[in-house]
């Protein structure tokens, strides 16, 4: 097997044109020279170089611009990309082709916290199946989101809370040697964001404030159309500013954290506290029948009428609220986009952030700028792995 | 006069030999080619349009590399850049060479709430008297910062607070008419910020938070070295960000905005209220004496002993920590410079700022990231104010 051919940094205008055809499909050789402002003989001669790389070929006829019909130029259809979306209780692996038009898709229960080597062996078993059931022969690049802190330079994770065992664990290195392409990990709030991006509702915004709802709270950051990571790769940690100076104390020690105050974890320790104590009737029949609480029952009690679970959403809304009103006085973005799991509690939860930001922050920064529920919801973290893999290969530093 | 030759943004080999040459001076050919990585037959062709429009000449020397003694490449040495930085109070100008250095500096009382006429005739008159003297003949380019927002793109004030009578007065077009010259127009702290992070403490920072702590309180944000603005122009507005739920209601309209807690206004609002109150006999003293009270009565009560100054220093630090605790979850930068009047505070208010961030955001985000003072002080603003003249010749966009 070759490596796949990798675009160079300075072969700029290549990886423009690569990006060009993936995200709008196949153009004529003017389209790509008028879209991308290049010279013909520099267009051709890129298109001759990605061509010999395997990379693109000439397709059908482009629709007449009044004289001779030429020929588009389309991504090479064989290519195939493979994205792996890790959550804590669930694998979702998509193979995808240039395109990133899903193949086939699996998902499946496993458990994080076994450990890199059984849950990275099970993916690569998935994956070998898909290839022995010929979905692919070779796969031009691998993208693989996890639930926890990555060193995107490194390929590893980086002492993840909920990932026992996986802390430094070369996931991109074990990963490259199973399947012989490049390999690109990124935690799963970057994954989403990306994913949102590209197929979902910020599709053409510039600077996103992407924020991950699920057991826990994380914000993905585009910058000018590009993932921003910060100085040490750790930006987007909002799940520990300060919502509440007289909040609960938060497993990292502070107090009054926003992930201590909502999110998953801290929705189902506060819908217990209101089943036992009979504020809520209606959780403590489900506590009853179920012999536990989640973030689920609170969806559930809120759309049944159920004012305590009612009232829970929205004083998390309002804190996730607050903080991002911060955010946007600081950060003034395009959009703000909400999703993980519990942007399934839906338009209750929304307005209350809604609200909020739109009363804390400047009408200038807030005039044109919704916020918004994600479009992908649970399929946005593994369309992002596969955009990812493929702006490896097409050279997106 | 012919306009200065100006760059286009596809120029950009250009662009960075100008602002390389800027930055560090003069250098050979061969310096050129390594530090920017350009084939020498282009670098030859860029340097010899920029010779054609005035802004590089062939300088002494170089230093020996082995081989045959090569002359150096320089600015053009009678390049020069004007710098307005306007605050409530003070206009400060300086005249300055295509390196950023100062040849003239003046620096009287204004009134800005006097408009933008009486204001900007003021500066047409200083201008034209530096011109009648001989510090310049014509101005490659004029920078201007403001004490209120500003939109960048259209050179225009933007419903400033404490500039009544600026709102939309066309400041750029005024002064391009009457220096012949293009003119930049920004906000003092985005003036401020790249004035230090080409002179000051931030020189190689990448990632930055600049607060400036003076009447107000505002932030200007670096991201990847270069200045980010937002989708609306309007980024970096931390004054309104929730600094405490139940803190004093601020003029727009919210409660506990950073401003309406901290910055000089609160300041001298509750120094009067503990010299009232009996609680600070110092600040009453010096109420008694002065007939009011300021920032600065705050701060030599600090330095005399004063419980009750301290203590408001520190309450004070403790808030904008809280919030740029929270901006270093979110942005995690490598450096958050403090500057503005009341970093004239010092160290009393820096260590309370730096304990509160370190305390409260992930160790990973602080490890090696300094909250400083501003090295430039008083001099920042007129210094950016110059470089963002220069940037625009010099055609970085």
């Amino acid at each position: 097997m070759t490596m796949p051919f990798v675009a160079r940094p300075e072969n700029e205008p290549q990886s423009r044109v690569l990006r060009l055809l993936r995200d709008e499909g196949p153009a004529s050789r003017a389209e790509l020279a008028d879209r991308l402002d290049l010279a013909r003989p520099r267009l051709t001669a890129d298109l001759e170089r990605l061509t010999d790389a395997g990379l693109i070929r000439t397709g059908g006829p482009a629709a007449s611009r009044g004289g001779r019909r030429s020929m588009t130029v389309t991504l090479e259809p064989s290519l195939r990309f493979a994205a792996v979306d890790l959550g804590a209780t669930s694998l979702t692996l998509e193979v995808v082709d240039a395109h990133m038009a899903p193949l086939v898709s699996v998902e499946e229960p496993i458990d994080i916290r076994t450990g890199p080597r059984p849950v990275l062996a099970r993916v690569t078993e998935v994956l070998a199946k898909l290839r022995s059931e010929g979905h692919f022969d070779t796969l031009a690049a691998l993208g693989v989101g996890l639930p926890g802190p990555v060193s995107f330079r490194d390929g590893v994770p980086v002492s993840p809370p909920i990932m026992p065992g996986w802390n430094r664990f070369p996931v991109r290195e074990r990963l490259a040697r199973e399947f012989s392409c490049p390999v690109v990990v990124d935690n799963d709030v970057n994954t989403m964001m990306i994913g949102e991006r590209f197929g979902g509702v910020a599709r053409t915004v510039d600077n996103v404030i992407y924020v991950k709802i699920g057991t826990g709270i994380g914000a993905g950051i585009v910058v000018h159309g590009e993932v921003y990571r910060g100085t040490d790769g750790c930006a987007g940690d909002i799940g520990h500013i300060q919502a509440d100076p007289d909040g609960p104390v938060c497993p990292c020690g502070n107090v009054g954290c926003l992930e201590a105050t909502f999110g998953g974890t801290a929705l189902a320790r506060d819908a217990l506290a209101q089943a036992r104590s009979g504020a809520s009737p209606a959780l403590a029949e489900r506590l009853t029948a179920k012999g536990g609480l989640s973030a689920v029952d609170v969806g559930l009690g809120a759309a049944g009428g159920d004012p305590a679970s009612i009232g829970l959403i929205r004083d998390g809304g309002r804190r996730v609220g607050v903080v991002l009103a911060g955010l946007v006085s600081f950060f003034n973005p395009g959009m703000i986009v909400i999703g993980g799991g519990l942007a399934g509690l839906g338009h209750l939860l929304l307005a209350e952030i809604r609200s909020v930001v739109y009363r804390r922050s400047l009408p200038l920064a807030t005039g044109n700028m919704p916020v918004v529920l994600s479009e992908l919801g649970g399929r946005a973290g593994v369309v992002g792995a596969a955009v990812l893999a493929s702006d490896h290969v097409y050279a997106v530093s």
